[in-house]
């Protein structure tokens, strides 16, 4: 290519990055507020999350059309093609992150006039939450230092969420069981922790990302995938 | 462009448009059958679900790959852009059908060994199945006609399918508070409901490419988005 060429490639590739870095960014406030907004019935704060995650939409979409502008104006080779297609993929599972994170805002919504469960019914939610929000900033963060390493340990860490997810499903249904009026509030619990631990799903499938931007081969195939629920739902419920 | 490299570039095309309907047509069976295996109980018939869903996700990176590279070297414009652009994201789409479906054969197995509830309890799931399953061959079927027409009636269906999951939602939530034995069995099924309420939300994008791949503009503004879960909780729970 010409160095002019070269530069506005540049130009194209940094925007793409900025809007990444920015999609990355919201995301990552969306779980967190959604998460405060749950614990603590915050509707307010739940409404305003509902009405960002449009931003995020407008941005993935913007990110995904500009990317692939350039592949037809660029009809750029191996490296540089893979950049875009990361970038693509990348905003794809940011956009779906909001839209998890938007869906328990939604929730919190919904059982804002719920009866109130034990408080240690949301304890392992938050932690959960926590330990997702990590994730998805360490992933996030690896992306933008173009750091495989870290986005290695991300891609690992993933079995670690998705039992604990197992053992909240467990812990939330034992809730439902002692007392019926659980039920309802703790049904919306159990559908947040399961959107939680699909964020951790994108998060690692943003690490898979990283991995193939950098290296140019894939890791689906031998990635963590322990969603357990099943066996252990019924080692306690018995029947 | 030259009759050769047209000549190509729409065997390209139409090798795309070949694996889209094989991914389809995948997809399709995998949801009508994890409904059976689910009502049924068929574990035998789920895990042939579960070992399936890998061929569909070779086939959504076969599909990803080939249209990318297919933009990189031909770099078209407008229409030629639009058609690749479109079955990288149907593809998507039909792969995340897949996931969903595979997801229910899961929990078939799962519920295999549990309390078995009121038949009436799996009746409203089996129906709002059905009535998915038909959104997603007219979708297809619009797609591989070129109906934007047909594609557009599909997306004025999904809000009934919200209406339906969330009367559903209801339903399952009250024979959890009528005998506690319920809860673990109808919590697998309002996972399950929820799986095809966004197996229906699928189609309705896969509808949106349609339409973005025949005119040219954007439906995502005024999609119908009717999931009224919380209301409608609330309204029975009181609380």
């Amino acid at each position: 290519m010409t160095d002019h060429i070269v530069r506005s490639y540049d130009a194209d590739l940094e925007g793409l990055r900025r809007s990444l870095a920015e999609m990355g960014g919201m995301a990552e406030r969306m779980l967190g507020d959604a998460t405060v907004a749950l614990v603590r019935r915050d509707t307010t704060l739940a409404q305003k999350i509902i009405s960002a995650d449009q931003r995020l939409d407008n941005l993935q979409r913007e990110v995904e059309e500009k990317a692939v502008l350039t592949i037809a104006r660029r009809q750029p080779l191996a490296n540089d093609l893979r950049e875009l297609i990361s970038a693509i993929r990348i905003a794809a599972d940011v956009e779906r992150v909001g839209d998890l994170a938007k869906n328990i805002a939604k929730r919190a919504v919904a059982i804002s006039g719920q009866f109130q469960p034990p408080h240690r019914a949301v304890v392992g939610l938050e932690h959960i939450s926590r330990l997702v929000q990590a994730q998805l900033k360490d992933v996030l963060d690896a992306y933008a230092a173009g750091n495989e390493q870290k986005a290695l340990e991300v891609w690992r860490r993933d079995d670690e969420i998705d039992a604990l997810y197992t053992s909240l499903f467990r812990e939330l249904l034992t809730y439902m069981m002692e007392d019926p009026r659980n039920i309802t509030f703790c049904t919306h619990l159990l559908f947040c922790a399961k959107n939680i631990e699909r964020i951790g799903d994108h998060t690692t499938n943003i690490a898979e990302t990283i991995h193939y931007l950098i290296t140019g081969d894939s890791l689906d195939a031998n990635r963590p995938k322990l969603d357990t629920t099943n066996i252990e739902v019924e080692a306690i419920t018995g029947s």
